[in-house]
């Protein structure tokens, strides 16, 4: 009957101390969002596959998670259907429900089936796991947490400073040092434009993310190589060699995006926002790179990614600004913009650098250690007003040897350990010891929940 | 396209106002387990069918949500299984991931897995959603949370006593008058054992169990009908009619059971219990109740349950003494005791007798009102200070219509609007108006911070 169990590949067990790591990470973030007005909601995890089918492109259909129908699945399936060995169909008569790949479709829905309740603007978050059929890797699982942030319903560009404050109020209280990279969607096809190459787009940003690692010829090569006119990427020039201030890239753009309505209008809207976030007196970096084009089919205007400086790794933060995320279920103008924590990154950033609070790691700060029933009892007493007093403490369950019990103390990180015995009882006190210095007092409860920091 | 979305049947969205009162009531029962030394686990929303089946009746297998395969899940059916069409057969084939049907079966899981780096007892809790194909009706639902804490790996009865001390300090803080119920597995094998009934014991107990209902006679006729002999029905009356205080009760069973070794054990059991309880000075109600038999299979000394008694619900709260959770995964010995909270049906009390502070409820404290880009520019500033001192706060992101931004403010429940305006600017202070006492007063930001309680 005995079986050696496991867990699906690609899904992790979180143990006590990556909760507790967990939590300091979400509950940070979390007291953020609280601070600017931000909501939370929630959806299912099953979401029917109405919903989410055709959302993410062919390669997202294949990697959502499909829930197959209960009961007796196969009764509608033909025969002639079953035979045809045609999985992709099949699935469509034996599943009508999904696991989510994201928050942002959830959310559009939940929009769409609550417009008539929600005040506008909404201001939402949502920290959930998502699942996607991923080969499983190396900080990439299929079972993973995802935590947005946005507004939806005003095209205030204050949205966006708001949402660079909280990314810098966020890093700051994390102490991650970060830069916040910021781009317009606008820009980018004023460029287009005014080069005459707006399907092209894509290709040059990527030919221009390369420069520092090969060069100018060989970016100008790879342009050529896409089948863009060598007096475009003549015309390209100044953007591809973009460089100093934020000030200085915007003049420059400014120049040669002078031809383009919809170009400048990219500028302005980058300019006001970084002006906003100078004199609210943001520390992050900002660094404007017109390389910057994630989901650039997706987003419509400002676009942000977040790194981490002191670690290898890729954005731990992102997101932009979206003008139809509801016209897919039917609801259309609304305009939002929104961001994303990564929290499996964030949380390799702080383990690799180490960047948790002691305190908040810990859970119980004092345990009680005894060696007979009556020792028992009286601990319990004791319990009572160190817990009163907001103090995490417990007591071993029963009278064990002294070395299982400090064994056990020990393990879980308890810093203060109160040993009672015929002595502590007789004066109604505790002997308490500091596990660090294994400094040893005889001292009154009341006494020993002044040196624990206790309140109330 | 467009489609009118909607989702699965059985399933929730939680609005910000019912995430607000659900992160209250888990926040409260969270904060009560890390003051008893509880730790957070959480374990994947899939695991492997072969965890998940055979542990809850050929029901639970049935009502198991079954995840399919990636890819061409068929690849590997014969065509012979195909074309029988034996649904419960294909699925074996088809999927090998299912979602949680509870959180007792991926703790033991979990439990198995960590066994040596896990430290004993273990104390954790987990809350995380649970997910059942049951026929969705008012009040049961696909996908709902537990809320369960365990501790495993220790046999002392303190464990029993600071679950009860648990409760009674989470339903103190929620402000629900409850009631618990105890028994004990051992007393209901005594007393089978004792009338030489062993296998009837579950007739019996819901045979008692309308004692209140049906009356003594037809009781008594029921249990005859059950085939239970007359003789063992006359030995049956003290046990039938018990009453009086939890001490009578005790002395009457005691009697009862004189010659059953393993009843009179867990009547010492539930004495011990108790006598504890009541020297910690355990304010909730506890009754004995030898009708109660949740989960008889499964428990085998202890068995709680608690009661709302100002509205009419079923258990809010339950669990038990267990003593072979690993077992089914190759792991003996460990016994465990732990009870799970309701978390729906907590809810669906605290709704119903309108229990939530009204400050937990209230996002946003304070919103800045504006009529111009200058004083949306000054209302940003303001809200630095108000935020850094812990103020949630947030200013309308456009200087839209009075009446729109004051609507926003209401439907946000926001008590307090600062109105921004040419002499509020000149003179560097806010207009600060009580929503719900209509007062104005124009004051500097650091005193609105005073009068709205911010800290730091």
């Amino acid at each position: 009957m005995a079986q050696k169990p496991s867990i699906p590949k690609g899904t992790r067990d979180f143990a006590p101390i990556e909760m507790a790591r967990r939590n300091y990470i979400f509950n940070t973030i979390k007291e953020v969002f609280r601070l600017y007005g931000f909501q939370q909601i929630e959806t299912p995890a099953m979401e029917n596959l109405s919903t989410l089918m055709g959302k993410y492109g062919d390669e997202g259909d294949k990697l959502l998670f499909k829930v197959l129908n209960s009961g007796d699945f196969l009764s509608d399936v033909e025969q002639a259907e079953l035979e045809s060995r045609n999985s992709v169909k099949l699935i469509k008569k034996i599943s009508e429900k999904g696991l989510r790949y994201d928050l942002t479709v959830p959310f559009a829905r939940f929009v769409v089936m609550n417009r008539d309740k929600l005040s506008f603007p909404f201001k939402r978050y949502q920290i959930q796991p998502v699942w996607r059929a991923d080969k499983p890797q190396k900080g990439r699982y299929r079972e993973f947490y995802q935590c947005d942030v946005d507004v939806v319903g005003s095209d205030s560009l204050m949205n966006e400073v708001e949402l660079m404050q909280i990314v810098d109020e966020v890093y700051r209280r994390l102490k991650v040092n970060v830069c916040i990279k910021i781009n317009n969607r606008k820009i980018l096809t004023g460029i287009a434009e005014v080069i005459g190459q707006a399907d092209k787009i894509v290709d040059i940003t990527v030919a221009i993310d390369k420069l520092d690692k090969i060069g100018l010829e060989n970016v100008n090569a790879e342009l050529a190589s896409k089948g863009i006119p060598a007096e475009s990427i003549e015309k390209l020039q100044p953007i591809i060699l973009l460089q100093g201030s934020n000030e200085e890239k915007l003049q420059t753009i400014r120049e040669v995006l002078a031809s383009s309505e919809i170009g400048l209008k990219g500028v302005e809207e980058v300019a006001t926002i970084l002006e906003h976030v100078r004199l609210l007196g943001v520390q992050t970096e900002v660094e404007l790179d017109l390389t910057l084009a994630r989901g650039l089919n997706y987003y419509t205007g400002a676009i942000f990614e977040v790194k981490a400086k002191d670690v290898q790794i890729g954005s731990i933060t992102g997101g932009g600004r979206y003008d139809n995320l509801t016209g897919v279920f039917g609801m259309d103008g609304v305009s939002g913009v929104g961001i994303s924590f990564g929290a499996d990154r964030i949380y390799d950033v702080l383990n690799q650098l180490d960047l948790y609070p002691a305190e908040m790691l810990q859970s119980t700060k004092l345990i009680f250690v005894t060696f007979g029933n009556e020792e028992l009892k009286y601990a319990m007493q004791c319990l009572k007003s160190v817990r009163a007093a907001g103090i995490a403490a417990e007591v071993f369950p029963e009278p064990a040897k002294m070395k299982k019990q400090m064994g056990y103390a020990d393990s879980k990180g308890i810093p203060f350990v109160a040993i009672i015995g015929d002595t502590e009882m007789k004066e109604q006190k505790i002997m308490l010891k500091n596990m660090a210095t294994g400094e040893q007092n005889l001292v009154s409860v009341e006494e020993a929940i002044q040196m624990l920091g206790g309140g109330k």
